[in-house]
């Protein structure tokens, strides 16, 4: 068995590799020219686990409180070899009727070279692990029509479409 | 002319008006039996602005910070009588191609017998000022697609549909 892979919450040193992963899903999605983000917009407005952090298991409480200019949280996946290998990028939501707050998944991406090694899967449980901690009614996501490959993982892994909100 | 409403951040005394609301609204779109929320819930998961503040112009910086436990946020419009005649209920989000925050407008309300004196569009202006303050990116919502009264208000202040994320 190989080992295991590192799931953790995304540090400041973490940028250079996570801009690298968002062109490539960026380009993936043919939208590699709608991409604004830098290192440095990105340092302003992700939340951060501080870099002596030595959990591996994603807890919302390690990390710098979201605040308007830093809505978004982020996981990183390193392959055993420490390659970074995949990012969730997220923030958290809400459900008026249930009055409860939710995970929002606006990103999900595992480098081209690294996939068929369940890094996606890993990555969706972590993020579940943490709806769960926070009390939260649920993890949502989107995912583009024509994303065939997405729409089957999701499946795969038992989600539901929810066509209307 | 008629003197202004007033639209502020939600203090927590104005819970039992935003449950009314919240009410009201989950009757009009046939979901009153799905409404978990409770004033006790609300005030658990509602970043407030405190009860001193004297602001009547919202400010992300005079509510408490949202957290994992508090994503949401509401602005309250008060009629030119003193009666809580809508809401905005919303969270931050996170555009990753942007690096950018934005607003959700998870729900938008007013009271049936306070429509047609413009109070939706004062809501969501006070919003969109909350997205230039935060340097934000866009300001976005859904809306269910048989409810044409809101589809129409929304295209008659100038709003784009996205049909794909």
């Amino acid at each position: 068995m190989s080992p295991d892979p590192i799931v953790r919450h995304a540090r400041r040193e973490d940028v250079p590799a996570i801009l690298e992963l968002i062109r490539e899903l960026a380009d993936y999605e043919h939208e590699l020219s709608s991409v604004e983000a830098t290192e440095e917009k990105l340092l302003c407005t992700i939340a951060f686990a501080p870099s002596s952090s030595t959990s591996t298991v994603p807890a919302a409480d390690e990390t710098e409180p979201t605040s308007s200019n830093k809505p978004a949280r982020c996981l990183i996946l390193l392959s055993p070899q420490g390659i970074p290998a995949g990012i969730a990028l997220y923030f958290y939501n809400y459900s008026t009727w249930r009055a409860r707050p939710g995970i929002y998944l606006e990103d999900l991406y595992v480098k081209q070279s690294e996939r068929k090694k369940g890094y996606g899967k890993r990555l969706l449980v972590e993020l579940a692990k943490e709806v769960v901690a926070l009390k939260g009614g649920r993890l949502e996501w989107s995912v583009l029509k024509w994303n065939e490959p997405s729409i089957k993982f999701y499946e795969s892994i038992g989600a539901n479409m929810m066509s209307e909100g």
